[in-house]
């Protein structure tokens, strides 16, 4: 080849084509420079902390200053516009949907009110709200410990910290009204200085100590299971490990099926309360959510509850995770189509067939449930003994645990499909077989023939039917909300205006 | 740039380069054409038929001569080595497996015999040596129709095309024991001229034809699962379709789920045979394996059967279809993991996890409905009326359908988990209602008490409590194999004999 300045020698052309497209090529790769440059400094302006603030900073809209994305997102779970076919976010009066529970909790608060659960950012509200605390009016006590407030507040951990663990179950639940007061949010989750996952509730962390593991070397992935798990459990109050105290507990300690938990339960002899109606010694199960997922597809294929409930999302050219902790069944395209290459709708008909499917059959377990309460109230009617009817008293417990754990399981029917309707025909199967007992019984005792199934059409009939007055229960609410709420609210806004932040 | 033969007359090394690598690629250039050439070759060679034969040659070794790695992995559905933790291609005795279904079936064939179905080149020879068929020996007819032999072998649509439909289904087992002789084979799926997929039974076809619906319509795809459906259904046997012939029917005219099909029985008063304990008008499950798998994931995602059980294999470079239909858990590498990217233990312990889920609660279904039979045969006994057990028996006859449409569908844990808990639920409840009916009815006529459960721990118990002379049918069977066999086998050689086939 001849050298180049021949060549422009000959054809000046080319000389003017290599400068001007060297300057092209520079003038980009400025540009290049300078996107990266921009970026660099976003990414700096991102996390850079507008506030400072301790660990135990109960308020969410503090970290949300340093975190405004997380926190707008987070902010959203106090929506309850969703509604899918059976659940979602927004109010569902579960009594009314299936009255028959009404029957099945007689003699136990669930019986007054027991709604769908709604978005994080609900969670204290919906306790004052509930007719489940038993409105603590003109100074009596809520029937409920304080240890109900474990799972509803960033205020607990603060707590925690500010008077330790027993102390703050210790007590009725209307003595820190004005001390739990910010929802469910930032510091219930998250490590304040490291933004890591954390468990800030001691109950997890011991009932894994209990079994020998220790929870603080589970994986980053695990972890967004495991905060969950904090709350998201089958649990119990265990009267007997602190004097006075009513002590959160899981009952893990055999396993975390439905059977190794009712026979912990049966161990102990726990009784969460005795039945009104058939006097049974009975359990309530709370909602085990992670364990009833750990035996599902998804758990097994290592999906975190992140990964569906709280998805990743970008905004602004930022990845982040979506902090609106919701059903998946409202944001398809960023949870189950990131890996299931299906139409949103079929996606959603194919888990809605799975609840139908599921629901059948749990609303049959509840028609055998309300008869079998209903026949063994006849049978003491009819003089029938206590050794007569422990055997069947004890079916009813399980046959009821069983049904309670996949109906108070948010999600059964999704996280695990196959085991939630093993539980359920097991359920069955010894509801049915007390039944058969009782049958045996009531017809020794002069009366052999089917028991009417009582008129529980709805929420009101089956509350009468049981012999709740709620026209008291919602008046006593109403006095509690207007007479001794506004006071927790206050008290809790003059504490807060004593804590420091500092802007930076 | 200077011309070539300058720079070669400078350098001559480079005009030797240069020819040297042109003989090199023009070389490589030929040994690529030859394979193209050879493959084209073998293509050809692969498709050339050897032999000629027509649409209802019923050999299937025939078949094999010009499609031989086909009929090659054909041969191997005779293997009955492979044992899965609950089914397989081995020989397993399910009576022995669960001595109830001996119970259940009392008064049907069924309860004298039930193995694991085997592999298709076993289709022939198990209908010859099952104690169902009655053992038609010294002259006596088969208590089975002709009708059976439907789904056996490819000397069906032989014969039907031979003699006409309602002909072949006429007459008693043991008057076509010698025309049906070749196992299930390849003119049962494919056409002899295009080697499409085809339909050769007339039932399927014609239950689509009673919905509206074309069959010769469908895709491939969905001819890779209809083709399967030709048998793998539940069906009965239609006594008042042609004077004289129980013909091959499929219930589906109000829809393809447990409860439509029941429906359909119930409407036309159809009862498979009265039990012999509780006098029960029962129905027997067939195989409803197409029905349920179309209620499952796989097919909901467009998989079908073939893709499962047949799928695609290389050998010598050719990709052609495994024709050893089989347990995919015998296969998870061409079948599973096409689409699943985890380990084949996972993938194995995940399938058993399901059944394991559903075996448990059908098994305690089976145990109700025996106790079911066992006091329906108490009340009948204490002087029980038509009229009082109508009910009962109802109930009776609408469980087990539950159970057994359900335990006779091979694979229904895998092909529709959900579907089948569900139905087995279903079993569950209705079971026990009609036992609580009876423990009514049972104390209303004096008995006011358990009724001992049968001592049915093993399958001679079982069919001893049932009043089973196992020792003569297994007489019977015996003389039937060395008697009358050997003719059959006899007589369709000599007939096989002068079928012709051309070599080609």
């Amino acid at each position: 080849m001849k050298p180049i300045n021949e060549i422009i020698k000959n054809k000046p052309i080319v000389g003017w084509l290599l400068f001007l497209s060297t300057i092209i090529v520079v003038f980009l790769l400025g540009l290049l420079a300078s996107s990266i440059i921009e970026r660099r400094a976003e990414s700096v302006f991102v996390y850079t902390p507008q506030v400072a603030y301790g660990q135990f900073e109960p308020r969410n809209e503090v970290w949300g200053q340093n975190f405004p994305r997380q926190y707008q997102s987070y902010r959203k779970t106090a929506d309850t516009t969703f509604r899918s076919k059976h659940q979602g976010s927004a109010t569902i009066d579960m009594l009314e949907e299936s009255p028959r529970m009404v029957v099945l909790w007689a003699g136990y608060a669930f019986s007054r009110d027991y709604n769908q659960s709604r978005g994080h950012a609900n969670a204290v509200n919906d306790v004052r709200n509930t007719l489940r605390i038993g409105t603590p009016v003109d100074g009596k006590p809520s029937i409920q410990p304080n240890t109900c407030w474990t799972c509803k507040s960033p205020d607990v951990p603060r707590l925690m910290n500010e008077i330790g663990v027993a102390e703050f179950y210790k007590g009725t639940l209307e003595s820190k009204g004005h001390e739990v007061v910010n929802a469910i949010g930032c510091g219930d989750c998250h490590d304040a200085t490291t933004m890591n996952l954390r468990i800030s509730r001691p109950a997890l962390v011991e009932a894994f100590e209990r079994q020998g593991l220790d929870i603080t070397q589970s994986s980053h992935q695990e972890m967004r299971s495991l905060v969950c798990a904090q709350c998201h459990v089958e649990y119990y109050f265990n009267k007997k490990k602190v004097e006075g105290v009513q002590y959160l507990t899981f009952p893990w300690d055999n396993g975390m099926t439905v059977e190794a938990m009712e026979q912990y339960y049966d161990n102990i002899e726990f009784t969460d309360w005795t039945h009104s109606l058939s006097k049974a010694p009975m359990l309530k199960a709370q909602h085990p959510d992670y364990e009833l997922y750990k035996l599902g597809t998804h758990a097994s294929r290592g999906v975190s509850c992140a990964d569906c409930h709280m998805p990743y999302m970008s905004e602004g050219g930022q990845k982040f995770t979506d902090h609106h902790v919701q059903s998946p069944l409202n944001n398809v395209a960023n949870s189950c189509q990131v890996c299931h290459r299906e139409e949103t709708a079929k996606l959603i008909t194919d888990v809605y067939e799975r609840q139908d499917k599921l629901i059948e059959n749990k609303y049959k377990l509840e028609e055998i449930l309300v008869r079998a309460h209903v026949e063994a109230q006849k049978a003491w009617e009819l003089g029938a003994s206590e050794a007569q009817m422990a055997p069947i008293l004890t079916d009813i417990r399980h046959a009821q645990w069983r049904w309670d754990y996949v109906a108070a399981s948010h999600a059964s029917a999704f996280h695990a499909p196959v085991e939630s309707a093993r539980i359920i025909s097991g359920g069955m199967a010894i509801g049915q077989e007390a039944r058969l007992k009782l049958s045996r019984l009531l017809a020794s005792l002069g009366h052999n023939q089917e028991i009417p199934y009582p008129d529980i059409a709805t929420k009101a009939k089956a509350q009468e039917f049981i012999g709740l007055d709620m026209d008291q229960l919602d008046q006593n609410r109403k006095r509690f909300l207007e007479e001794v709420l506004p006071a927790w609210i206050e008290k809790a806004e003059e504490r807060e205006k004593t804590y420091e932040t500092k802007q930076l």
